[in-house]
């Protein structure tokens, strides 16, 4: 076997920290990431790039400024560049997030204090 | 609601065809698509792209010039571009493509009776 596959479960089960997403395999200049998350996180946006939530476990809600998208696992949503935006979970949330490479989990609020460092130590 | 989300699993359901890869998102200029294969594809390349499969349901083999990768239900694989690949599959598996907008499936073999054309009307 000349490379192995990625396996998403096994991957998220060597992240302990919430809202600090781990690169686990690059596509172009594109990265999938996992995350594990809970709670509320900060309203931001991404003026340069869409972002794409696909969630593996648990229900996760999207707040958008003209409502909520709910997700659960196996269902996926594209937050639009621009668009303001504040995940929440009530319970731990599993999720696979793609972006382009450098992108900062928090946006335009990025001096918050759950902006992560960049990681891709499980890639 | 402002919008919904994506049901991978409801979107394959409404697939028919093996081999027929049907955007189902797009996030900047790439697109997600759901496919469903059974049998043996067609070796091929992508010169200009990596390309990403994420296999939901089945197993999927990737023979590759060096071996193959197996794929089972939440992992995931990105042939480089330039890799000569060939999928395979025993049993019909339901899978996740992520790529550029415009990639041709058979890639440098889009010749092939496999070529499939264009279809976004799952987006």
């Amino acid at each position: 076997m000349s490379d192995q596959p990625v396996d998403i479960a096994e991957k998220l089960s060597r992240v302990a920290e919430h809202w600090a997403p781990k690169v686990v395999a690059r596509l172009n200049d594109y990265e999938i990431k996992v995350v594990k998350v809970q709670g509320e996180f900060v309203w931001h946006s991404h003026e340069d790039t869409d972002e794409l939530f696909l969630v593996v476990d648990g229900e996760l809600t999207i707040q958008l400024p003209d409502g909520d998208v709910r997700l659960r696992p196996g269902q996926l949503y594209v937050v639009p560049r621009g668009v303001e935006h504040c995940p929440v979970a009530e319970g731990e949330v599993h999720a696979v997030l793609m972006e382009p490479r450098g992108v900062v989990n928090t946006g335009d609020a990025a001096d918050s204090s759950l902006t992560a460092s960049y990681d891709d130590s499980l890639a």
